[in-house]
């Protein structure tokens, strides 16, 4: 029996460190040559198994490769492509099975959300009815840490450590400044449905009153007075305000704030963030100087400024995935678990969970998390996050800016027919 | 006689590095205790000066001093504060002088851009014309890196290693899920009148089609179609566009982008940005995705990727303004000069300028250094600014955060009546 090939693939918005959970995969399928076969990865994620878009790993050097563990964004491409039901849509999931057969592939890997769980989790029942049985392995990513079944995801660390830097560093600038000038400053952050990366701002703290001041997460009604009090309040109290909101703020009816619609003169709509709405209702009720400012990409490229721990995990989950499958596992994901410990040291190790059981669940922040006015986190949530931000891991640099992977992404033969996706 | 008090100031917007230069002010002054007696520092700027409220610096322990190299922001705090012309209110130049003769304050170092130096030449006349001399040194430091006499301002290699570094970052995010999505993004960068941060974004390229795809210069007049055109060509051939705009973009009216005003359904006011601005001219006209960031004070406060080559200089000009002081210079700024070097090394010294010809003259992007549509810089901008990012100077992290001094600010005891400013 030939040894099988493998098939990875990139889903989902990517972090800073998705492509060191690749690393984590090809480097440890490469010290296993003599269980797996090439290792392929898809070219734009799924789409790649589907448009039969197979990019050999094997062309790159084991230092290309080793680079992309500090190398941000998605080195194969992504994409937000999630299958439908299997019997809505059964010709894609005969597609992938087909592919895979052309090409040997045995084992697949998927590195994406809870999406992507789900997905790998249908191929892995399909792959078994149609008797191509297709070893599936879960690697989890995503900067809104919102999957179950885990202690944290990979690419979250990241975000947080930038998030709470970013926020300690504008601090100490609007400190300098407010008595004569900007009173309330305004960062809007990722994270539609989940707060976490909202949460781990308060990490920028060292005293209680530190700022940030106040955090509006998606988790907690927005309600526009209750807002305006407290930065009154805080701006009396402290001298000045600083406001960490998420994208995903949202009025108790379910309108997101960032939805706010206006025209402009020539009527047309203006794209709104967050943060400006909440500038809006500063500047017209209070009548504060106020600066804002809207994180977007920055955050969750940031491989700068990566977590330590963040790598670290991201990296071990992609060595473990091909570990679980040379050892007979299949339909899992592999997991970060949080060990006991004596002190305060964070202790964890690899675990898994069933792919079904991540699937389409979304872990938003719990409420003991979040203190009583809705508007900071609590202790508890403080010794959650912090040790995910733990260390540093500079990426080598050149020329003043960091130097990143640059792979030949080359694409195998086709062997099928075209398949209109 | 008795040995001179000496004072120093913060003054405009603040910077990751102007509080090195306030460490190398601090300890080159304790370093001639037989020639400068106390080192007082405005409480927020030159309104410390105008109030009698004076922090002094004698307080700080040598560490806590010493760590103002790698602190963000203001420590002494700042202010916009330009001084009236002397014919226009003496009263304030006269309370100047009242306030350093009680204190016996014989050296003023301010630190600022070109209105502080006009207001350090000012009161450098003043004081002589009224009988009490004071040795007014000025130190520069703008992140517009728009003073002239001067390679380079202190403030600005920080901000641009950022900026370059964020695009690459964020670059390769888009990259990676143009295909099926986004296929814009537009990054707002600071610089009302002078492009220079918007410049050095163009250092995050390794190749010449590399992004960033498109800058848009303050010096240069928006022109909607041709942006937009511009936008397609590239969406067409590289998939995707990634452009830096300053927050001084305008059009050839003078009207910022960022105010173009709308109301929202309430009738109130929206406040724009740049970026969100060009985001809905793409949206509108070409219906591309699009992301969008506002960076705002991350990029003018990231101590944490500042560039070692500008920590350098702003300690060395706040170095230089203390020995200038006492080798009896008076009335001139510390200065960067580029000396010529045989191969590309950038070499540089101290040099000094008369603060006279410093003052109200804002130096933009020249031309020959914007490419010929006026949409991009040319190798000789690439050549001037490269040099400007180079080298790291991490400061420490402690629980995944950096760490930053915390200053007692002690204030000397008043020894005047109040004065209104």
């Amino acid at each position: 029996m030939s040894v099988k090939n493998a098939f990875y693939a990139q889903s989902g918005g990517v972090t800073a460190v998705i492509n060191a959970s690749a690393c984590g995969v090809i480097e440890t399928a490469r010290r296993h040559s003599d269980k797996i076969g090439k290792l392929y990865a898809g070219h734009n994620g799924i789409l790649g198994a589907l448009r039969e878009e197979l990019i050999d790993t094997c062309e790159e050097t084991n230092d290309t490769i080793a680079s992309l563990r500090h190398t941000p964004g998605g080195a194969f491409g992504s994409c937000r492509y999630k299958l439908a039901r299997i019997e809505d849509n059964e010709a894609e999931y005969q597609r992938i099975v087909d592919v895979f057969k052309a090409h040997n592939i045995g084992y697949f890997f998927y590195n994406g959300g809870g999406d992507s769980m789900d997905t790998a989790y249908k191929i892995s029942l399909y792959s078994q009815k149609v008797g191509y049985p297709i070893t599936c392995i879960g690697i989890p990513k995503t900067v809104d840490n919102d999957l179950p079944a885990t202690d944290t995801c990979p690419g979250f660390g990241s975000v947080a450590k930038y998030v709470a830097t970013s926020v300690k560093e504008t601090s100490r600038d609007i400190e300098s400044m407010h008595e004569s000038s900007t009173k309330v400053f305004i960062m809007e952050v990722m994270g539609r449905h989940a707060g976490w990366i909202t949460a781990a701002a308060a990490l920028a703290m060292e005293e209680d009153n530190d700022p940030p001041h106040m955090l509006l997460f998606p988790e907690i009604d927005f309600c526009r007075e209750t807002f305006l009090a407290k930065v009154e309040r805080i701006v009396n109290e402290h001298g000045y305000c600083v406001i960490v909101a998420s994208e995903g703020t949202h009025y108790a009816d379910g309108t997101f704030l960032s939805a706010s619609r206006s025209t402009d003169a020539f009527g047309h709509v203006q794209l709104g963030g967050t943060a400006p709405i909440l500038a809006r209702m500063v500047k017209d009720s209070l009548g504060y100087k106020y600066h804002w400012a809207v994180v977007d990409y920055l955050q969750r490229s940031a491989r700068h400024l990566a977590s330590a721990v963040d790598v670290e995990q991201a990296y071990a989950v992609g060595r473990a995935a091909v570990e679980f499958a040379l050892e007979g596992k299949n339909g899992v994901m592999a997991s970060i678990v949080r060990e006991d410990s004596e002190n305060d040291e964070y202790v964890w190790s690899i675990g898994e969970a069933p792919l079904e059981m991540v699937a389409n669940v979304e872990m938003k922040i719990p409420e003991h998390f979040i203190a009583p006015d809705g508007l900071h986190i609590t202790k508890e949530c403080r010794d959650y996050l912090r040790p995910l931000i733990q260390g540093e891991d500079f990426p080598p640099f050149k020329n003043g800016v960091p130097v990143f992977a640059n792979l030949k992404k080359v694409l195998e033969e086709k062997k099928l027919e075209a398949f209109e996706v």
